[in-house]
């Protein structure tokens, strides 16, 4: 292929021994995914290192090889906590810019990676390990949110306001019991989060592309290692399931709304009209035209 | 209230002792949920008897009067399956239509029902009873569809066909393991719409408007008679708390996404191109214009 | 076809000649679209007599038996006005409900209306013509939305009031000039409505079930009668826009964006706290809980 | 303020002087809209030149003044191109950003640009002109691809495929007028921009805050040299209309809904089974696992 075609990338690409042509570089900026997955860098390494160690276990490569693959994941990890790591397009995605890196530094070692794998169950396992912390960051979130909400109850537990319904005033309330009204919530939106976070966290690797592999493989020790709960029964399902991805944007989107509930609630109370509460200067922002 | 004035309803309304004038007909018409909610009047009468059954165990009313509504709520169930129980606008929702016509039935008895009570706890109740029932349905639907996805994978398991992806064929697999794949999204949300009915067979009845009532009602009775595994922990979460609504959505929309993409493939395979399948004259319909 | 097969209705169906088998009860209750377009009746009247008028005045059939069709269409408007006009789930859809009644009416000279069309233009046409409608009224009412505003702009044009940002006092306006900020998006929600009508009012009739008929009918004849400002350049893309839909969606979701505007802030004002509107009793329900 | 409250930005503040305490720091950063607004430098920057030399014209400032001002906003752009304008989440939004640089570049001339504006119809000018901007982008490509559909239907115009209904073989058709489908949806896409660029060019600058400002400033000038057609009638609805970017994402939703059609088609077409067209090596890429 002539560099003058364009798709300059495309003679180093894993898959392009059988092409002809390179990648029209419109095609190529198109299919390239690295923009957004490089996010799953860490999760990417995590889950190739745990692949690596389980196919030396198994005897797919040599122990030897397995730790020289470990050490070269682990030294990309330590480019790009170094600023050193930077992808481009040509590399198309995360699974490949780690690839050719790999290779890169090791030489053909590097090529063994990916064996008895596909880069369709490697994204479902990076998308699910990344998602977990997140459910487990929002779920830390949460908490403190819950802590917050009993150590203003508590403070203000003999504070009475009206309850309101249609915004008329209806029953006298206590404003603990108010605010403990948030506690379930978060209580709720925790409890939707953990019962996603059961259905993430299943490990797809040994799906490949969609029929397995006839590799040797120890699907429950990968999945193990990476923390998986258990592993997929089927695996079409496995690498086509992207059912969580809906569950945890509705469970999420629950979550914002009883946020933005409170904070509706906040604006109203610290108006001059309702002057319930009285907000920081810390918290609060000017006017770019009004004193 | 004059009837030149309109709202003609108005003065039958359990609210309307306070108001002056009537309802603007435009206003009645835009309030009134009744075109609506009269579906959950099976579940507003069940809710209704459970009440009602309470109050006679707590003594708020006597074991006499409690029959007496209890054989009042059971009359409006006949006449509905009968047909001659038929709201108009005037009654604004199932619950004043039924309330009216048990006072009708019993005279000032039947105003006695609504005691501890109000139509904020109530419709929460009833959403609560309709929509546990609905998802039960949906879940043995759920494993009907997987017996039948059981029963054809038995019957081919000898047949291949290719695996595609990006609709080019990529690998032979099991026509078996191919249909196996929507057992396990079958599977998935099974498990997600028990998730969901957990969160929904909850009850709200005692929060009445917002704070809970001083009426001595045994809030776990009455749960218990309905089938609720649980009662609310704070009032105004139980009267406000619509979040199963939208886990339930989200839940059910997955459902479909999964029926939606077999549909798309027997969609596919019966093409004259694919040919993988031929359907049954009994589930295709004809053209208008064509032979 | 054997009754006790089920699929009572196949044999009448005007699509059944090439089925050896009737259609499955529950397909045909799947398939059935009756329950929703029963409402597109008149305007599948309307375009069907319009339908009719041309095939009369292009020769296709004699003007004798294009007034008998009409005589038969307006039969049946007359038979929907008094109730019994009823169609059933075998009736699979209005177009065909209407033409088995026409058949029933008329004989054979029934089957002739369907010539040169199919139902994929016809149901087009039925959309476009009952959305038209509908835009119309809406149009009308935010005419009726502007002159309230302007009314009572005008009756309180003394009248300041704070203006808000995120709900702090910021500086003084009239309330006039509050209110006729609506009057600006009403003029906006107009100005999409009208473009969106133009999309609308395109006549799809002539491109028959994608790929027009060599009936030799005149589109731009049946199109003028039914008030469509054109017709369709392409026949495939005829039958399967519904672009208009989507867009009259998003337009119509502004109009409902501006109103629950305006009704929260009336909320807000009609609180004790704001106290700046009393709503009329006439606009007002109450508790069934509270006094 | 000290330093060892956080909140290190907030003393130069444009806002800041009648705060006593510094923002928190978890609020700036809540607060802050630079990480996205930054996108909208450039018609920030035109929208605040277009804004001093009306100023300068009007005779708020003297024209010296409006002459310096533009001077060093376009110091600005020159910054941005060459990489050295690099705001911080300090300067909370792109419009201190600049007037913060403005000043640092200017001294106290740099604080007379924001005479008789607010941020608030500011960030509506710069979202117009923006917006403005990616609908033409967006009109230019459609006739690029109405180009590609009428040049592909010229070069196949004798080549008969199947239509098909439900994807079952229907009637014959020209690939010519199947591929002219595709030209009618974007000459709709178009016409659909082209409403909403109607609506998207309009200025909201004078509208201030809310309800204008006392500074005699000449609103049509600025509209007119920024290319607006016209200028906002009602201060409110100036600076809080965003219908517009609901508008702009229905009709660019539509636009993906072709492409998304046509692509579906092409991958359809592209199968063993289907083997309509074949793909050049210039549009494909490969499996990281099969051959």
């Amino acid at each position: 292929m002539a560099p003058s075609q364009g798709g300059s990338a495309a003679s180093a690409n894993t898959w392009s021994n059988r092409f002809e042509q390179g990648l029209h570089p419109v095609i190529e900026r198109f299919n390239a995914s690295i923009g957004f997955d490089i996010a799953l860098l860490d999760q990417d390494l995590d889950g190739s290192i745990a692949h690596a160690r389980m196919l030396g276990r198994c005897g797919v490569i040599s122990q030897a090889d397995a730790a020289g693959l470990i050490e070269g994941l682990e030294a990309i990890r330590r480019e790009a906590a170094e600023g050193s790591f930077c992808p481009t397009v040509a590399d198309e995605d995360v699974h490949f810019a780690v690839e050719r890196r790999l290779i890169a530094l090791l030489g053909p070692l590097g090529k063994r990676l990916h064996t008895g794998r596909s880069r369709n169950d490697q994204v479902g396992t990076d998308l699910r390990l990344w998602l977990r912390q997140k459910i487990d960051a929002i779920d830390q979130a949460l908490v403190r949110f819950e802590r917050a909400l009993l150590s203003q109850a508590e403070r203000h537990s003999e504070v009475m306001i009206p309850g309101y319904t249609h915004l008329q005033r209806a029953q006298p309330i206590c404003l603990a019991h108010h605010l403990l009204a948030y506690l379930e919530m978060a209580e709720r939106d925790r409890s939707r989060l953990a019962d996603v976070r059961r259905r993430v966290n299943i490990c797809p690797l040994g799906a490949a592309a969609l029929a397995g592999t006839p590799v040797p493989i120890d699907r429950r020790s990968t999945a193990a290692e990476l923390g998986f709960e258990t592993i997929y029964a089927n695996s079409l399902d496995a690498v086509s399931d992207r059912d969580f991805a809906v569950e945890f944007m509705a469970a999420a989107s629950l979550v914002l709304v009883h946020l933005s509930r409170l904070s509706e609630e906040v604006i109203l109370w610290a108006s001059e009209e309702f002057g319930f509460v009285q907000l920081s200067d810390r918290c609060a922002t000017g006017s770019s035209l009004m004193p």
